[in-house]
């Protein structure tokens, strides 16, 4: 039995401002809330993350698996989380054998902003297994539809990503963050609390697919990504090596396939062009 | 006399390659390249950074003056990139005394992906005094129609972020990065390099303005900041403390002033709205 305790009293979500549009004229406006979370893994620190701060005990809980901090959610103890001190302390049964050097260890990636990823994940996601699936054109409009529904703090405030684990037809969880990649930490720890297999599972950010994005997707096992934006060159090269299906610049009716066809059914053009296109 | 050399010829700025788009059809399209590159400062490994990689030289000294790893531009001695190895060999004059410290303390921040921002800056860019300076609704809308131009890689292969250093009237320095960090660290580099004063000028970026954004710029003595995206509550704080001017949400001819409205002149509105509106 596990304790997950938060303590949100103190947390900002959003907060209201006063702004002077081009006409000078004074709008109410919120704006996305940025709380500092340090963690601490078994009474070590291990990083401070900028966060909204909407599901901190996933986000905490998915950094620390992400980053391979903790290798499956039985190990974890405890997960408790103050904002009063803006402290998430984490106590595991078995931790990591490698964490000192995990935290020597350091890369500034292209997240957009300069992300870290510790160690070597590379190495150890290759040769991932990942489970059979596709997705059709017409599943790909729906989810867009969808997901334009959910986007509730972009819409009120901006200046955050959206990140979803999504079924075929339905979003099973979404998590808005100021830091994109703690949107997708967020959903990793919600696949280990709810325990959501990654089976004919879709994943859809509204964030480029940097080699980061890509490396962590693999990482919770989903193999196909969507995206609203576009795809970078290690993005895509990691794609390739690990076979994972990358649909971008998915916007109203239109998307670039830029890796495993596949996976993707053209279902909505001719037949004859959806053969000529779609098979492997 | 400076060495400053580079070795281009392994690098990759924009990679071509083959997508389907939603009609079934092939489509060449660039992907924006996206090369790690490691910096060594005074023989010891500072971190690796993702980058498109066009001006590498200004942003290995942008991100070492920005870290305050470098304190001034004399003190650099050779600064040696290699695209064949993806190293930076930096030597200076005066070491920053607390390297190790900052290696030491780390913070993830919402870039919008998590970047990495060592030691204490804050308390030291407190205090700072930033030149005397306005900009106009005019000037803002000529700005943004010059910025649109420049943007190149972005039109050609989307997924990277653009900053410029502006003067009223003209683009004094651009850069696009895949990493949006990149591109601001590049611009303090360009800055060093180029003697480029930080009198008049006004800091453009694609990106949000997030803490870690402000407080670079801060770093660089830009009081005006101009961002087609939106602002977040902690570069929206640290701009109140530092007392910086924040214009976002700038696109067509709409912006919305988050702070220092004092520094902006409504000069296309009717005189009564502008002496109400902008006035400190």
């Amino acid at each position: 039995m596990k304790t997950l305790e938060i303590n949100q009293k103190y947390r900002c979500l959003l907060k209201e401002t006063t702004v002077i549009d081009e006409r000078g004229e004074l709008r109410q406006l919120s704006v996305a809330g940025e709380n500092p979370l340090t963690i601490y893994l078994n009474k070590r620190e291990i990083v401070t993350i900028m966060t909204l701060g909407s599901q901190a005990i996933p986000l905490v809980l998915g950094y620390l698996r992400n980053q391979q901090f903790i290798r499956q959610y039985s190990d974890v103890i405890s997960l408790q989380i103050d904002w009063e001190v803006n402290a998430a302390v984490v106590n595991t049964r078995n931790e990591a054998d490698n964490i000192a050097e995990k935290l020597n260890s350091r890369t500034v990636t292209s997240g957009c902003g300069q992300g870290t990823i510790y160690g070597n994940l590379l190495e150890q996601i290759e040769g991932v297994q990942f489970p059979e699936m596709t997705i059709s054109q017409s599943e790909i409009y729906q989810l867009s539809q969808l997901l334009s529904r959910v986007n509730t703090t972009y819409r009120s405030a901006g200046a955050v990503h959206g990140c979803a684990i999504c079924s075929r037809n339905e979003i099973i969880a979404f998590n808005e963050d100021v830091g994109r990649h703690n949107a997708v930490d967020t959903l990793a720890g919600l696949m280990w609390i709810d325990d959501i297999s990654c089976d004919e599972k879709i994943f859809y950010t509204t964030g480029r697919l940097t080699s980061e994005m890509v490396m962590k997707v693999a990482q919770i096992g989903i193999p196909i990504l969507l995206s609203r934006s576009g795809v970078t060159e290690m993005g895509l090269s990691l794609a390739q090596k690990l076979n994972i299906t990358l649909i971008a610049r998915a916007k109203g009716r239109h998307f670039l396939i830029f890796n495993g066809k596949e996976r993707v059914v053209l279902d909505l053009i001719d037949q004859d062009a959806s053969i000529n296109h779609t098979s492997a």
